[in-house]
């Protein structure tokens, strides 16, 4: 425990500044962006470049490598999906420990229902979700549903364009991130959940009116106990997947996983987990979050290299099983748009697997319209190491300006996908 | 992944401000001290809350009761040392991994030799280590030797009373917190590592000058290998032990292992895994650190919850398997000696421990002087839920100006443990 953190520094300063290797000149950032050594045997001294080292050395045990047959990749994927379901750590729960969801109210809108569900996940828990039946969807005529998975700071709510947790009104213009209500416009059932701990779901923030989620402090309580953010959100997720089964207004049988920037977390675990799954919608750059997290390098002017993202991401042996390309490559051959871009490399890697299992097809990408044409695009076989996150996102060909649902991808590749299931 | 964050937090504003619970009179964080559902059927729908109360539900598997008999004592011991291996995972290194450490320079000292070592625990690493050697002592003339780990922002040099990792020259006037300094004036030798990331092990901030350390990116790094700070520490303190367990000049059975502050985190772990350890100086309180998780919910103004300590604190299902008294109490009937205080109820424990081993004098504990008299202690049997910092602080008998290493207490009790030895 430390239990006095200024004055401690202070000795620190003491025992830190008074080194040979104290600042004599000018710290330079740039010189120092990748890590180095001085030393005649090679050897390192700093912890940050030890371990760094380490986690360059541990290649991914699945990665996807082009050039397997059939019966290797499906083995491939197997493996694949038992990691997802270990690094997950989904609990057991069986019918006496949970109930199943149930209906709390229900309001007609223009052209469709919304619907305020509770599930019971967990004992002492209760996730409420909303869902988005269009006019004229019932058993005899069930359609094709959509759980729809926020991105960081959003709501079910934002996805369905309605004004607040009590469905007391319906926004006028929903505006583009509303997945949603994007959906059920289109004639799809739209289940919208929330991200653990942002929106209803949140602790105190919303009532201290303070406009931010503390992700980080749940995520910390869930690593303490050998889950994870990510693990906990997969685990209610798929809970209300499979309820989504169970629904006679649904054609289990087209279930779609659509996720959005955080969203697609989930939507790769829940992929890799569940073969019931029958097309996705990934809306984000497909990261390389392995090699960005080797490559961002570049420290800041306190000599401090940077994490890519916080502890919410932290999936203890994730990063040592796959990378998220190698996830992504994995559904194939089920139907899957990528709609804001990332590198060739990737997609080709991912393209590789749909066209091994004969569905080329079935795998549509998208990049950014500022790095549309490949003129525009970097022609990056892999990352360079040392850079910054304004560098990373550059070479991964992504506009974060520009960051939201592309529906103009999405509803048109929905209705080619469905054309025959309405 | 986020890669827009933020307007998407503005979004959330939008998606979150609009809610029904949103700010409507000023929030008063002392109304939401403690986690509190207001459905009739008793779940909670804060996923803070919900994880919160997994973990209070989770007791540690290896807690110490009193009242197990000797042969139930050993049983337990045996678990919580097979639990410390498992939790610490330490990587398993043949010889042909790595080398025996070397003698890289020696200077002579008022009344001893400073020696600095290089150990290289693991392939492409080197982690440099001082040796104090009192004059007279050498193979023929062993001494008791005692492995300092320094607290958090501390390095080697400073425990050392030494004014650069060049040992160029020493302080003239080395203070309370020199630790190794204390103990070779008293005729041990000793042996003070840094922590890893602080002081010569640090990234790049000493060349930066920035005189603060990053623990918190290293250790993010070591838990997406599945490892940690902790793991990574009490791995490089034990090859360090081990070394000292072949050294003529030191006593191989009367190795001490002494912990400032931070530092009495890798001394539990190696005390809980390494049986050949003679003794112990523990010189910080004795927290109750998944207590302090559990209590410490005390919200700040934006409805955010507090974790006590940053990740590098952070072993994943650590505190799943026991709480910090009860390590301490799996090391009787070794001698300790706890020098600043905690809970009455705790020294209890680890007190009924050592009587039960039928050592009950092995045991030593102070309180902060503050706290001295018994009447100034708060008789606290649990800790209340809902408190903030300083008030666990308070309750806890935890006086943080006045944190520092206990030589008055800690040399004395030496002298008396090894009057037969020297």
């Amino acid at each position: 425990m430390r239990i006095r953190l200024l004055p401690i520094i202070l000795l620190s300063c003491t025992g830190m500044l008074s080194t040979e290797s104290s600042a004599k000149m000018p710290f330079d950032p740039a010189e120092h962006a990748v890590f180095e050594t001085t030393r005649q045997d090679g050897r390192y001294v700093s912890s940050r470049a030890i371990v760094h080292n380490l986690m360059d050395g541990r290649k991914p045990r699945l990665r996807y490598s082009s050039g397997m047959d059939s019966l290797q990749f499906a083995a491939w994927q197997d493996e694949v999906s038992r990691a997802m379901e270990r690094l997950m750590r989904h609990p057991y729960m069986t019918d006496t420990d949970i109930k199943s969801p149930t209906l709390t109210a229900r309001y007609s809108r223009d052209g469709y229902t919304v619907e305020r569900w509770e599930a019971y996940p967990l004992s002492g828990a209760v996730v409420p979700y909303l869902v988005l039946v269009p006019d004229g969807v019932d058993a005899d005529n069930p359609v094709p549903a959509i759980l729809c998975i926020p991105g960081f700071g959003q709501t079910k709510e934002l996805l369905c364009g309605e004004s607040s947790i009590d469905l007391d009104s319906s926004v006028v213009d929903p505006g583009r991130n509303s997945m949603a209500y994007h959906y059920v416009k289109e004639g799809y059932i739209a289940v919208a959940v929330d991200n653990p701990g942002c929106g209803e779901p949140c602790d105190l923030e919303n009532m201290a009116g303070s406009g931010r989620a503390d992700y980080v402090t749940l995520s910390r309580a869930l690593l303490e106990l050998g889950w994870s953010y990510l693990g906990y959100t997969s685990y209610v997720d798929r809970h209300i997947l499979e309820w989504m089964k169970t629904q006679p207004s649904m054609r289990a049988d087209r279930l779609v996983v659509s996720g959005f920037s955080l969203g697609t977390e989930p939507l790769m675990a829940l992929g890799a987990m569940d073969r019931d799954i029958y097309a996705f919608v990934y809306n984000d750059f497909l990261c390389t979050t392995r090699e960005r997290a080797l490559v961002m390098t570049m420290p800041d002017n306190n000599g401090m290299r940077p994490w890519p993202n916080d502890i919410s991401h932290l999936i203890p042996e994730f990063l040592c099983e796959f990378d998220f390309p190698d996830i992504v490559a994995s559904l194939a051959p089920r139907p899957l748009i990528c709609t804001e871009g990332g590198l060739d490399r990737d997609f080709d890697l991912v393209r590789s697997a749909y066209s091994m299992a004969g569905e080329a097809d079935a795998f549509t990408a998208y990049h950014y319209t500022k790095f549309a044409d490949k003129a525009d695009r970097e022609p990056v076989d892999s990352m360079p190491a040392g850079i910054d996150r304004s560098t990373f996102f550059r070479l991964a060909n992504v506009d974060p300006p520009n960051h939201y649902f592309k529906a103009e991808h999405v509803l048109p590749w929905l209705r080619a996908l469905f054309k025959d299931d309405k």
